[in-house]
């Protein structure tokens, strides 16, 4: 607490200093990455909170950080005696950070934050939210540079190859294809920013931010050269000799700024707004007219080809194995009252281990039982996690980074005697999954209709779960991938044949359980007829449903048949890779019911 | 075929004389209403094309006519033999206008509209549509004046008040309530062009468009004055007694743009770019700041007060007889084959006419009987209609203007034996009806979802129908009425109780018959628990559905027991206003199935 107060008088010191009346301080890096690399978290060493979003604002004598409801409770409890105000997003009478600087500030008072953390499109939203006020921006340092003294440097681990033979595509397909969609748009220049499509665009891969395979780069694609941001001694030589190969043009990585200055007057420049800084945007000359939209990587990336879409099939029943390996272990386990959600998060990452092609998770492993369940972003930690008794429900959503593929996979377990109410919201919850799952869904349709038939059977209810249906999937790369998105959100962006979805509907009671079922799904070509083109999805997650909780009394004759033929899928997939005790284990959890 | 060449080179000399190389004629007018009054149907004057959506596009030797799919046969039998080529909108490989603009005219050209017909966002949809090509734009004048020689006047009906109590607010009540909106934006004024919003907002109505209520005028809200841009001549006495009461100053209709160029420089001005005209936009001194937004009055116009609501219900009694009688009187007139879909029409306004209340239809009837019912803006002549047979199907689409509400109601009808076809299409046409009536939705929820729902058990199997599931619905005024929609479009406009939606799900099967079952449906609550707000739905439409047609098979328990609930309430509504054979045909129509 007291090392909270220090920093924020050294930053009130700064601000002073530079004639800077707020200053901002949002969770995001220069490449407006959803995770960041440990030299990117200024906002919780400068406010104690260290949830995964929240936006510092520091005034001269106040200070707010803003988050979402999945994080009140930690943030209130990290925050207390900083001094720092909660503000919790969407609650009554709470203002919007726009709102409270309108409030607090002066018109004509200087609002500072570092321009490599704001993208173009989050600083609009920023001055949008001024109204008829009017404020200076000043974006022009990070004043945490010589405040942070002991801040993590910037990542540089080891950047390698990702073979031709897994990507399907070589460098040179991919850059035709992003020349050819520049074309399109009249771009004499393409800059991206993202990290996951430069590592896709050039088959590389890193270990830049935790459970993510990237590496900090930029790139700038010219009609006849691509250059590549990067600092080059990171790179492996087999890899750095392919870049050259394919006459990529090396720079170094903080060279973007002046490369991007130097760009000839007149001519034109694509970069997408939610994930350009307002740095790199400061740095084009004026005269370069710029043309919004994302990148063509985008939708490439999104859209998997039949090299992906057959290496992501086999790497799901490697990582099916772990997990039927896993169940089986668990069922073993829980009597003995010996586990706790940390232990057996260790224990699957070693069954997943236990494969040579194993690189990590895709993601830290959610583990709640009972009421941690109900906490959808809970991370179990040693000292305060839950032993898992031989009753209620388990929920374990994890995932692994294969060479030919990411996965991602939530299975709720019967952990023993249940009580009706949870057997009825498990029931409930494959039947939103079910409804996903069997969906024939029409060309043009958007995240936003999937998500509606998931949650359909639940509304129907009054009942509801407050997180989106389903999210893209990387392949080899980020666990949450776009452009598309299976939630209530309005984005505009059509579902395409080659496109991963998962389908993780959920349901969760404060203080009892929670509940979720995920399985990753591929979207496929359907019938073609009068009505148009229709596309349905093939799950390429191979794991047991546990039936213990079904009350089948609420499952139609439709539903049964769907989970019967997804048991006799897995069974069949994972025959040849089990034996023994496992494939005795697997045929009883897929039996028909 | 003469006339439009000749009108063409007339145009085409205008545009020498000005040295413009492309004008475009738009379908709208300076309100950007969704129907025009005579006076601006230019591009059906100058191109032949009648249909109501499409714009005309002419170059100094070629011209093109862009249209949808709804109206491709039509246009290509009025555009014979003109020289103005049609343009299939969406169809592959037809130029859109911006490409074919990009491909006819060399950078630099000059591309003219009149700018009352343009609004800001048209004009920005339009110069995106050049990609990195610059032409000039000239929306000085209307080219068409001076050569259109008996141009239709500006209509000039009667305009008359709406009274409170049927309007339930007072324009004092409504005054104040987009007052508090303005101060909330910081808008010193406000400007509104939509003519159905401002008919709401000064309880007026008028008839300058057909089947809309509405009259030509702008307004301008101020902090401490409203102004009415009317030409007062039109207004009932009583009328301009009560606006003078009000304090609404009444200015000339003409004398919009000048009073735009007065405005104080340095104030602020709210209006829709997607209402409001570039000229009205040029007009306004450059130190004035717009603030772009939907007028308050939008949203308040679109959620039903009270008064509004209990009139509705009143309105739609009274609607259902007139329904009530004209499918009683149907039933008899079917077998005599002496009926067409014009003569059935002229009856259906008959039978509504019966009420002294009744101001004439809410929109041309779609009478469409067989193949005619699958062309989904079908309007019958008497001409070339089709003669009912005792077969098959027929679709009425049809409503009323009452001082009360506005009605729209769909029903298609069993006119003797059906196809097997036939009957399934309806019952499927039904189910999805009935599964957006029986909707429970969440606070929050958009058309989109509510959409969704309808057509799932459509696209379940295969199958689709080409136009959104419903719109919002005017209160003695438009139709078709905003911000609402519940269509594929990703709109984010969430549903209010209050709000009126029409459930209008169909199928077309082009050559054999169409199916459209439609009603009125009201927001309104429903239960709040642990999972949110939810939300249903009321119909207010009150006329029996045919159950001849229905395949009882496809029909779960839900939906016949909603079925027979709606129709034990229609029964019940209607049976205080009906008797006689009418009230036992209705016993008979309405029985549980």
């Amino acid at each position: 607490m007291v090392r909270i107060s220090e920093r924020l008088a050294a930053l009130r010191a700064a601000m002073k200093e530079h004639q800077i009346d707020a200053w901002i301080v949002p969770s995001s890096d220069p490449h407006q990455s959803e995770y960041v690399a440990e030299h990117w978290t200024g906002r919780a060493w400068a406010s104690g909170f260290s949830g995964s979003a929240g936006t510092l604002v520091v005034l001269g004598e106040q200070a707010g950080l803003w988050t979402d409801g999945r994080y009140f409770i930690q943030a209130e409890q990290e925050l207390q005696g900083t001094g720092v105000q909660l503000m919790r997003e969407g609650n009554a009478g709470v203002p919007t950070m726009g709102e409270w600087l309108q409030a607090q500030l002066e018109s004509g008072s200087t609002i500072g934050f570092d321009g490599k953390t704001m993208s173009l499109a989050a600083v609009r939203r920023l001055e949008k939210s001024f109204g008829n006020r009017s404020f200076v921006i000043n974006s022009d340092r990070d004043l945490l540079e010589g405040i942070w003294t002991d801040r993590p440097s910037l990542p540089a681990e080891k950047v390698f190859l990702h073979e031709d033979h897994y990507a399907g595509r070589t460098r040179e397909q991919k850059f035709e294809q992003v020349r050819k969609a520049m074309a399109a748009k009249g771009a004499d220049h393409l800059l991206i920013s993202s990290l996951d499509d430069i590592a896709w665009l050039f088959n590389l891969r890193g270990s830049d931010i935790e459970c993510n395979p990237v590496f900090l780069a930029y790139t700038i694609f010219s009609k006849d050269q691509v250059q590549l941001y990067i600092n080059d001694a990171r790179i492996e030589p087999v890899a750095l000799q392919a870049l050259k190969a394919s006459n990529v043009v090396m720079r170094s990585y903080d060279a973007i700024a002046a490369d991007l200055g130097k760009l000839a007057g007149g001519s034109t420049i694509q970069l997408d707004p939610a994930t350009t800084s307002r740095w790199l945007i400061e740095s084009l000359p004026e005269s370069v007219q710029i043309i919004e939209g994302a990148s063509p990587s985008n939708l490439m990336k999104a859209v998997k080809n039949e090299v992906e879409i057959a290496s992501m099939k086999h790497c799901h029943r490697r990582d099916g194995v772990a997990i039927v390996r896993f169940m089986r272990w668990l069922e073993g386990a829980i009597p003995t009252r010996a586990e706790d959600e940390v232990s057996l998060d260790e224990k699957l990452e070693g069954f997943r281990a236990e494969s040579p092609e194993f690189k990590g998770p895709s993601f830290p492993t959610i583990a709640g039982y009972g009421p941690n369940g109900a906490i959808c972003h809970y991370r179990a930690e040693k000292a305060t996690c839950l032993t898992v008794e031989p009753r209620g429900l388990l929920l374990v959503d994890s995932g692994g980074q294969y060479p030919d593929g990411t996965t991602d996979i939530t299975r709720t377990f019967a952990c023993g005697d249940m009580t009706d109410e949870e057997k009825r919201d498990y029931t409930l919850v494959l039947k939103s999954h079910i409804n996903l799952a069997k969906a024939r869904f029409k060309k043009g349709a958007r995240g936003i209709q999937l998500d509606m038939m998931t949650r359909m059977p639940l509304w129907e209810l009054g009942m509801d779960f407050n997180h989106g249906t389903g999210h893209g999937v990387g392949y080899f790369l980020n666990v949450h991938e776009g452009p598309q998105s299976v939630s209530p959100r309005c984005l505009d962006v059509p579902l395409k044949p080659g496109m991963l979805i998962t389908n993780e509907p959920g349901m969760y009671r404060a203080g009892k359980h929670g509940i979720r079922i995920e399985n990753i799904m591929l979207v496929t070509e359907d019938m073609e007829n009068e009505f148009g083109q229709f596309y349905k999805l093939e799950p390429l997650t191979l794991a047991p449903i546990d039936t213990k909780p079904l009350v089948m009394d609420l499952l139609t004759g439709e539903e049964v048949e769907w989970l019967n033929q997804y048991h006799a899928k897995v069974l069949k997939e994972l025959s040849g890779v089990l034996d023994g005790d496992d494939l005795v284990w697997l045929k009883e959890a897929t039996q028909a019911i």
